[in-house]
């Protein structure tokens, strides 16, 4: 197996582009991919206070290298889930890999600065986990760039997750959810710009990369994930990507391309519908005075803190 | 397992109805399901000239035999594409079912009334099978519709076949295509009104249909189409509807639901863009003077025919 570039041994090879790579021209195309997410989204520029939203994951590790490689200077935000062994042990990698890169982590905890934790919100809504988690990080996220004065947030979101959830709003033709697939969401209404510069790098290559550079992260899934429907239509998507490499890359692709041009007007009724949490102030698409934030926080913080094994199918066995 | 009207004994699970029925309860949902998509649709009446497509395939029969059972009075048409002896079994089963319910099948040969057949089309285009072979028949049944008065043609593609097709439409975001794929399409210069009734209806549900009611069809796939690509994105679909049960239907019926009127612009520039074919005069997308299909027969009528053998595995191997 041979690099296409240098024709050295090659450490990785890449159906979809039909070659092998070594390690530094695998690294080398990395940079250029998402070097071209930036540069054809106009993303960010070096000037911008950019904001790497952390997990200890291999996504997000790799994002903030690889905006510290490419002259772009990223401080970290981790939000503490207060997801059990989970979120203590992803919190060690994240603080790890920012004294290595010599920048700021931003550390916020759901249960010291909101009274409540992913595992209570679920519990108290009855909802899947992720759905608790996902909003209640963005919030956070947003909140922090605004109140720390990025004016840039940035998240690990690679190709897979993107098609994943491109797959899964199409399964419904969800129109509104397909309106605002972008990879770049500009700043508006007191939210900030937000760029996902990985959308054209698949997770395979997000964890050659962090092997490669040689960045420890959390291996481990999230032990609330499990049954997540994404997951189905991960696997899904890979059956026909095995048997035609490139198919989830042109999905995805094509969308921007094709699609989501049919769909700016929806975009911009549904910026101009946005009205503001009489709560926290910040912007919100609810039709209720009260943000989707702070109505879980208010339902969650009155709750007994539950652990994640009472979640997890651990846990229901008992 | 009992029937969810009588309780009396099921023959079928549904698990998308979560539901099991008897037989007289399935053929009585089968009705219905093809009765809603008739009058929502307003696909045909009792007095209009009807011409199902015939494939001698377990959906065609299904269609026909429906149709008649709600009192659409419809004609046969069987379209011999000269695929060995697979073309001759499916026509001896279209044959045999028009004499049981009694109506016109009208027999169309490739090779006799247009010099070629589908194995010789795809040896000579090099591309794959099916496309000649659903380009011909598209052609011949509009041809036949018009000639022989009929201002309907309704042909049996089920939910799964639509899906397919959607799913596979929908990975490249071929808009045009999309735009195209409704359960009606008006009749337009020269073409009839075309008519899709199965589509509230699975594969599964047709083939319990024809064993109910003793309807004998070819079960055998056709040897040209192994390693069609709509068979990966069955197989992918029918992993997710298998986790989630309606997950098919809902994205076809979302489609037309949701998406299918953000494209009604780009179905009607297309119409609007069609020229007529300077050797047969059928309407044609094509910027040449020939319709693909008198492109085709050109290219192929000089050729000698090839056996099926030489397109199949079993011939490929030789």
């Amino acid at each position: 197996m041979k690099c296409r570039v240098c024709r050295g041994s090659a450490v990785i090879d890449l159906p979809r582009h039909n070659a092998n790579f070594c390690s530094a021209h695998f690294q080398q195309l990395c940079l250029r991919q998402v070097e071209k997410v930036i540069k054809d989204f106009d993303m960010m520029s070096t000037s911008d206070r950019i904001l790497v939203a952390v997990s200890g994951g291999k996504d997000s590790l790799a994002l903030w290298d690889i905006l510290c490689e490419l002259g772009y200077p990223a401080d970290g935000l981790y939000v503490g889930l207060g997801i059990g062994e989970y979120s203590d042990s992803s919190l060690l990698y994240a603080r790890e890999f920012a004294t290595r890169i010599n920048r700021s982590l931003h550390v916020v905890s759901l249960r010291s600065e909101f009274d409540f934790d992913v595992p209570t919100a679920a519990r108290v809504t009855g909802r899947v986990p992720c759905s608790a988690c996902g909003m209640s990080k963005r919030h956070v996220f947003d909140r922090t760039a605004l109140d720390k004065d990025y004016n840039v947030l940035a998240t690990g979101h690679n190709l897979d997750d993107e098609v994943a959830v491109l797959f899964g709003n199409t399964l419904r033709w969800d129109i509104d959810y397909m309106a605002r697939q972008m990879p770049v969401l500009e700043a508006r209404q007191g939210l900030p710009k937000k760029v996902k510069p990985l959308v054209r790098l698949s997770e395979r290559e997000m964890a050659a990369w962090c092997v490669l550079r040689g960045i420890e992260y959390i291996v481990e899934e999230c032990p609330l994930a499990s049954g997540n429907r994404h997951i189905a239509y991960k696997e899904a998507m890979n059956l026909i990507e095995e048997r035609s490499p490139g198919t989830k890359a042109a999905f995805y692709l094509s969308f921007l391309d094709r699609m989501a041009p049919l769909l700016k007007d929806h975009r911009e009724d549904e910026i101009a519908s946005l009205s503001h949490c009489t709560r926290c102030g910040s912007p919100t698409s609810s039709h209720d005075s009260m943000c989707a934030f702070c109505r879980l926080q208010e339902r969650s913080r009155v709750s007994e803190p539950v652990s994640v094994d009472i979640l997890t199918k651990k846990g229901r066995r008992k």
